[in-house]
């Protein structure tokens, strides 16, 4: 297996993405193509004294920088994006992973490597750590306007990964909205519960209120992506805060401090549960091959396990298994 | 004074209501107008041994629960939260607190009191804890769909109540969005940005993402009510969990309940402040009237907040304030 890893455009470009790679292939059996600027890439091998065993390298002269709007993918084609898109539309790679540019990786993707066969738009869909689990979120910010029939789809692809990829039997389909009743919601909602709720390939739970977003209830949120991603940021808002409050509360004097020494585990464990850097990154759900975006600002630790959910991905062959669900009758 | 106070309906109904309206007596100096079933209500204070003076006592036969449909306020007019609503409309009292249903409080307070002149439509607007502060989102679910000129109107009343009620010099208002750039979101929220960027009568500081929302970066959250209640609900639910967590980590054995020991006035502090409880409900921001909508859950603690809460409402006169904005030019 080979997965093509851009290292440019991120915030710890190209060091982390290069440092990460270098330990997917001692520790995931992965070959790995890094595509980038070869003299910075080298430089990070040689200042950090690893080996490029197993390393290819694919020099590219220019970059998409965070700034830069989506569709510079095109005007952009010597920029290691670009680059990474020609190489898995050809078939040099079996996936693909990037932290750049989100918009760019989206709109190159569907452009380049284009959707499944019968998919009508490709969804952002992050996974993250609930009580008790994990969730995906699908949309999360790819596609601002939705219609019923891309909603549905984007529960039947997410339920396939979930599955496969998580080893999650019969995965829980939530519809967010306001309230449970069907009747709540916007029109797009109102018809899409009903779209949802006769599609009997999904085991769809009803709607999803935002409450039972972190507690766990369902295994899959369906949505449009505005309202995805507000529910995805809001989340890990109040993550970040509750964390800054706790550390502070233990920061407080030294008779806090020794308090934080008598439950070094339970703060280990917590953090470890909820850290999304252990995760990997959001999966773009519909291209007909892997691509995994992971996080702007990812460290080592979170770039490494994006690459091992790329692998995972691959060898899951989740592809064609959403491929064989989109020629079924719903 | 006199607040009137929907004793039915609720979780704890009558009880709590009815205890948490004898201590307003006491330490808010206001009158209380108590409307429910008067054997119940006699029951609770003598049960409780509480004295009945400075609380006038208004029966009511008929009571709307959480599963009756909205219009039931039409439908039910013996119901408490029908004649509470008249008792306001009558000038029988200066606010109405209740924690029945939230939809048939929102229709009956629209079409009983009606709503300040020259605005379009009420939004349900919670005040909630954030880092560093308090954050009112408007809308939290009263209204589904949204135009820019609602959006605004709630910007602006909802800036008034912030300023005049919780002291905030200048209140900051941001539109929640999937991104920062002026251009995101939906139609709605491109026209809405604009529309907000030109009133010279808030303090708009541009659009806030999820992530903004715990991190206290407004003052004002402005959104559609499904939005609104999904990033609402999200938050209180994330808060929920990670309590939850929190308790488990110091209960889990001896040594972190030892440890829990030492951090127990930073766990109390940060309990307070995160406590719903001590705030009181959502303003039905819109009204003629000043009216407060308390969890349906409320303890007797929240509901003497929520009945607090209502007695600074009227005595910072927040209605004839925003009734003057309405009238400027934007």
């Amino acid at each position: 297996m080979k997965i093509i890893v851009d290292v440019m455009g991120a915030d710890n470009s190209p060091d982390v993405m290069v440092k990460a790679a270098v330990r997917a292939v001692k520790e995931l059996s992965a070959q790995i193509i890094l595509v980038g600027d070869e003299k910075e890439i080298n430089r990070v091998l040689s200042e950090n004294k690893l080996s490029s065993a197993d390393l290819q390298i694919v020099n590219a002269n220019d970059v998409i920088t965070m700034e830069d709007d989506p569709i510079s993918v095109r005007k952009k084609p010597e920029s290691s994006l670009a680059v990474c898109l020609n190489l898995l539309k050809n078939g040099e790679g079996d996936a693909l992973v990037s932290a750049g540019n989100s918009g760019a990786l989206l709109v190159g993707a569907t452009l380049f490597v284009r959707c499944i066969k019968g998919v009508r738009r490709a969804a952002m869909a992050p996974v993250m750590p609930v009580k008790n689990g994990m969730l995906m979120i699908a949309d999360s910010g790819a596609n601002i306007e939705c219609k019923p029939e891309m909603l549905e789809q984007f529960a039947v692809m997410g339920s396939v990964y979930m599955k496969n990829v998580l080893g999650i039997n019969n995965p829980r389909v939530g519809l967010a909205n306001n309230g449970a009743e069907e009747t709540k919601g916007t029109d797009l909602y109102v018809e899409t519960h009903k779209v949802l709720k006769e599609n009997k390939n999904i085991n769809f739970v009803g709607n999803v209120e935002g409450r039972g977003v972190p507690m766990g209830e369902c295994d899959v949120l369906v949505c449009d992506g505005f309202t995805g991603n507000l529910i995805l940021k809001t989340y890990e808002g109040a993550g970040k805060m509750f964390a800054d409050e706790i550390k502070n509360m233990f920061k407080k004097n030294i008779i806090s401090k020794i308090g934080a020494l008598f439950v070094l585990g339970g703060i280990k464990d917590l953090k470890k549960r909820m850290d999304y850097k252990e995760i990997g990154g959001a999966v773009i759900l519909g291209i007909s091959k892997p691509v995994i975006k992971a996080h702007g600002s990812s460290d080592e630790k979170a770039f490494f396990s994006a690459i091992r959910q790329a692998v995972n991905f691959v060898s899951t062959d989740v592809i064609s298994k959403i491929s064989d669900e989109m020629g079924k009758e719903a």
